[in-house]
């Protein structure tokens, strides 16, 4: 595989859970981790082997110091922090089963990286030695500042000549500074190469929405999107299937202009951790698209990626290239490696 | 919903545990909570919106009061809580998995509540602005004193105008003072507006054992309950499938004098802890009672909040109303709430 | 002693620390607990036997409701709670020990208490049967609407002929939002009975600064403070003696108008927790002067109060009134009680 | 049941593993407990309610002497611990769920056990009122001295009339001191008279490669050693199929001479600990074989041991004679016992 | 030194204690051990390198066999361990720390040792072998039964030409079963051949209070004493300064009806746990008695084991010859050992 | 201050200790941290702000790399770490207190750094880009390799005209490979411009023992050391007193050719963790070095660095700057800072 440098930009949370599957109304102490879905994508791809290098901006204070930390422990090039403001992103998580639901509090309002402005990050720079940049649709949704950062930061990998990947997964109740992702989206959406996004993204984003056969709607939306996009090449979704809190199951999906490819369907039965999967999912198709020449690899892959994660505590997916090659390749044994 | 406050009276222990699934014989220290059948009932219905204050007695020590303290954290009005004696009930729980059952150790011989005398409790005082008193088959089953607050309990709410409900499931072996169920039990019973009980509970305590066709046993058994004693008007019960320590099911239940009904099965394939589950159910139905006119919807609402227990650390099930009624119309796919 | 019944306002902010001694950049999970200067005092008070209730305004979360629940474990009545705003405050806390500081960072700018607002609570309602009002100088610091809500409070409880009792010791880095404690503290001091402060609290919000013999400067300061504001009956101070973050020494003094009057000095050699030290002072103080008919008596309870809690973990004071009047009637031994 | 004594002899490694389903790269903690294939033999029969005694060589410094406490703890007799050499066995344990292989990672070069003398052990003494002998080809694979003193235990218990069992599942990656199984096991094996392999095991270890329909491959394999080895009187194994880590499935078999029996499939859907499953399967035949007159008592026994430590944490089957027996019979449910 | 074997008889409890500093009121976990008075000696002795058996009463459940691997784990012989009965005794303990008192609260009521019988044990069996019977004013204050044990235990021993030591420090409170220690002590402590206790203890059980010198006190009623009880030929005493929960001082006396011998004051500056420390002393001593012919020597023995004591967590004082030598030799640095 | 770049060479290990003051007797979890000497001198240059490089080997597995993730976790860059070979070094720590010795354990036989060979290094390349290189006496101790590497490196930086500091505290019992200090540790130290030792260490390696006024030995050895070794221009050292395991007090001093010079003592009063304080003074002294144009201010850092690593856990000193020159210009208050 080419060894690969990529680059993320996004902000990171302090993660705070109750241990196990206690609730806050009982809890006494908290695990402490961070994430956020771009940084999840850059400590995932470490893991598979990548370098990988983390942009975003943190208090200048022993948390934000301890957050550079927990990047740098997860194989992340951490040159590109930022220190300055004062609050430091949180998210609580406190983790369901069965069919009690996972519930997340976010506190990020007026954060360090809220606070971002667009002449702190000399792109050119971060991008020397680049060959991929990846964001998500949260980015833009956070602050004017956060959302000039991404325009900047797509327009000078476009020069560069770097590949730009999207996850465009709609989250609009965070879009709350004045601008919505209807108005923002599309033209940074235009700059990318790889979208991440299903039908209903596509929709609500673009006003894109296709009345077709039940199965050929996600294909047609897909090109919908790629004839107003023409730089976007392909698309990529995942369906989840939510038995319960416990159990998913999760297939890979793919629109390349010519062909809709899905793979089969990997059943997590018995949940560790839901959150940063989707990550996990974006992770594994950069990487399989740096190391197969082939999408419908890239995306098993990817997929097999996203159903790893699931079984991991945290945000992060801490599985080798080897897990995810064995799984990929059909033993869905788990047995004991010795 | 009319905002109803709720009574009830019994023992609350200590309950000690090894952390997960570990065993007693590996434990180097143990989880600490408190509960007991009707506290657990309180404490339920707190955390669904209602105001429930607890009855019970507690040795007048550091132990005894971190007890209150632990039920006014999970927000009950501890305003009756007594004080006096000198053990604290106890229960130990090692957990179980699969084919391993959950263990359970009982030490409540001499307990503080077990010593408690009919006079120290002024229900007159307690049950003012109370709309419904609830207690269980296990307090006239400790002491004799306990059985004579029972008693002059359910006499004072009967005189008051309160409606009374019992989950009377037959607990033969805690029955070691002297006296028998067959002997206490018909008279409290006879107090009462509402009642949980299965076919076999009746037929212990009451000596009815009805033969009929399999379907019609629970209605026949109830009724025959209801001949006897005309205050009751309703008798619900849970039918649970044990398929494993680790995956039950649960159907709720009830005749009401005219119509037989049965929710659908809800299935429980990842239990976090079985204990509380049917303090749940009596829960969830004292509110769905008085939140519904309808049984059949209170007793899916009962169903759906057992259900929901199963996946709730300790005796308590603190999951709100939202939670419930989205379990009872049908959501169980547990995704994440943001 | 009188059963008093004493009301608290201000923010309670999350308090998460790592375990022990462990610094930030090690931590993987932290200690959770809820505390602020005036809940502190609240709930220490309760510890010895009050009635307390707390107001203060949490966001309608998971977060905020937990956070409730731990004013009420801890006694607190929380009838006057109120819910609104997002972030909760927070404070996260590295111990420190011997010559290595502890390190305290506050996030609480936008906070759910600092956007309260004065219609918010209605003081007549709250101090209905109460008999004392404790605020402190952190709370006009925060915001425009704490300010407004601390004023109408102070003002209320002056014409309900309630008790006021003002921490005033200077936190100026707090005050932010275009106010300066010069400006505003002054006017509500005017509304005090007992004062809490140091000379140099005294020069710095009044601008008085006594030139005299070195032990009189207290002394002439509190009675120049209460020249200015002939409310204030008596001022409290304990000098504390920082040897070292695990070794301090506490003295308490006050001047009466009459008689300046200083205690035997205690001497902490092995801190456990050196936060909230200062509202166990207070705390003790209320209790004190509502116990004895003497203002040493009251100091003394004060001072042995405030050195029992620098071995308590957390920030509430959780020792009772017995051990109390056990450490301030000379017995330092702190042996075994079986 | 015959009141059995029973000696094992092995290696016993210290084992550390992340907390819950962590991975080494987030650990901050590690779980101590302390296991081997041939002490996890004994202390299960000692959980079962028999003797047993296990020799093994620890270094002579607290961590040896803790793990023989371990040893202790779970019920051993350890007059025949032997203390010298410099490093403990050990194995990291990272454990898996789903697709997510559980890792194992021995360091056991070089330990105290690898250095043992045949002559540091008086197998004559140490088999005094000993009934059974149990071993595995974990120990010859280890090391010269480990292999002389092994075959030395055999020769003895031999002479002395002692019944002889060996768990024989091939571990060709660990034989690395310059011998091969092949040309140590058969003489070892040639003294058994109870040996637990899989027709794979056989066929690597002794070259008896059976071709012949589905079913029968085991027992002509099994008869083919029994015909090399004539004192082998019954050869035991268990089919595992391994759904995923989190569910695997179990079913004995024996061929005995005469019969091939197989037990009904016990599957095993929420697995809490794999390691020692084995061991629990061979410590479940041997209190089977003394307990029943009946292979297939015996057979039911094992398997149902077996399926129990899928829910045990650590190496060590901590359940008893009644768990099993319950199970046995045919009780799947794991209903709470109170 | 002789390789000496001791027995010990007297109840065992569990002990939980909320972990480091932590009060009850905020405690969620509890740390288990077990502990008490006479078993502690031998637990102690077991790591000093004697052989040690402590006989005692358990309930037979999960509870009581965990007990007793508690015991194996720190070395005891359990084979006199007898089970029978319903409660374990208990003891709670929340850790002080300067003026904050530790605070002990007992739950041994009814427990399955306070209804032992004198039939129950064969002293006779017991004592083969041994050495030396260790027993304390404990037991014979639990119940009329423990009682019976205790007095046919000296009585057999006596027989048996085996060496008795008692502590009897007075516990005055225990008595609660209708007889009182100046009753019963003074004809079991004439069985004994050395003595622990203070001169106040003398006094209290025995009605001697002699009047001297401040020096001379303990000596005279130490003489008192062994006048009437000739066998006694020792008294020791320990004196401990209090100086806070933290800290304090301890030195050992003895009056061998010779010599009044004190030894020097180690100055223990920041105790871990206090609890067991008088355990400790008693095991030093009799190890001492064992190992040196020098009531000096072994004074300082126990002395030197008492003061490491206050630094080892739990009952139990895990310490070896070694570690207690090198201070008794003066060597009070505690530098590393590597 | 210069921004300087360091590099250091040793061996990492794993470190596991029970929690507090546990001891091994009755851990369960171990706390899991890595050092090493050299490492711990990187580590702790990297808290006060400089860069720092660690070249080190570990086995190529989970434990291997996570390794690598601590030491970047804590700053350092691991672009030089090697993999290869199978054991981990480790050491073991039981935390003592007062008169109690803390105790290690190490196993490092073997290890995967032991097997480090000459040719796997290319210092040139290394040192690219640094001003100092830091290295210890435990290196040349481990193997003939280690030897070879650390002989290679001084000679490479020597040609570099990079700085060469040697911390030469002589262990001699762990030389086991062959050689003896004696033989080896002349010529490296011949390297060297800087170097930590003691009077005693100088004798002992270099055979230089002085007879002098006592306050003169220091000095007289280190200038006879500089006269066999005339690179080295400076020699410090720190005297440390072991009053107990809990308090130590800690003095430097340094021999610079011309001056004799020591600074105040500073008195650490209550240990948090003892390991890797001489670490501290030797990345303080460093730091120091390169910061001031004065050898006394050099030497007050790095013993106020020394004395706050007794309150830091782990082997590394996470305090910063501020913190350490806050210590050295007087203030020992440990106040709180908000």
């Amino acid at each position: 595989m080419k060894q690969g440098r990529v680059i993320t930009f996004g902000e990171v949370m302090m993660r705070l859970s109750p241990p196990g599957f206690a609730k806050f109304s009982q809890a006494t102490n908290l695990e402490l981790a961070y994430g956020g879905g771009e940084a999840n994508v850059a400590m995932s791809l470490a893991y598979l082997g990548m370098q990988a290098a983390h942009v975003t901006r943190f208090p200048d204070n022993i948390i934000g110091r301890s957050a550079t930390q927990f990047l740098r422990q997860h194989w992340l090039d951490t040159s590109w922090v930022l220190y300055g403001g004062e609050l430091m992103g949180k998210y609580f998580l406190e983790k369901g089963a069965v069919h009690r639901s996972s519930q997340v509090v976010y506190e990020r309002d007026g954060s360090a990286f809220a606070k971002i402005q667009s002449e702190m990050i000399d792109w050119k720079a971060v991008f020397k030695d680049a060959d991929w940049f990846h964001w998500t649709g949260i980015t833009p949704a956070i602050s004017e500042g956060a959302l000039a950062c991404c325009a900047e930061a797509i327009k000078t990998a476009n020069e560069m000549g770097i590949m730009v990947s999207a996850d465009i997964h709609s989250r609009k109740n965070l879009w709350n500074y004045g601008k919505t992702q209807q108005e923002v989206m599309p033209e940074l959406v235009a700059g990318c190469d790889i979208v991440l996004a299903s039908r209903q993204d596509i929709a609500e984003i673009f006003g894109i929405d296709v009345e077709a056969e039940k199965d050929g709607k996600f294909q047609s939306a897909a090109q919908a999107l790629m004839d107003k996009c023409p730089r976007v090449k392909k698309i990529f979704d995942k369906k989840r299937e939510t038995i319960s809190a416990s159990h998913n199951s999760i297939q890979g999906k793919v629109w390349n202009g010519k062909r809709y490819l899905k793979t089969d369907t990997l059943d997590v039965t018995h949940i560790v951790d839901r959150v940063g999967t989707g990550d996990a999912f974006a992770a594994g198709l950069i990487y399989g698209l740096l190391s197969y020449q082939d999408d419908f690899q890239a995306l098993k892959f990817a997929t097999a990626a996203c159903a790893l994660k699931h079984t991991v505590e945290g945000d992060v997916n801490m599985v080798s290239r080897e897990n995810v090659v064995d799984l990929m390749e059909g033993n869905t044994s788990g047995k004991i490696i010795r």
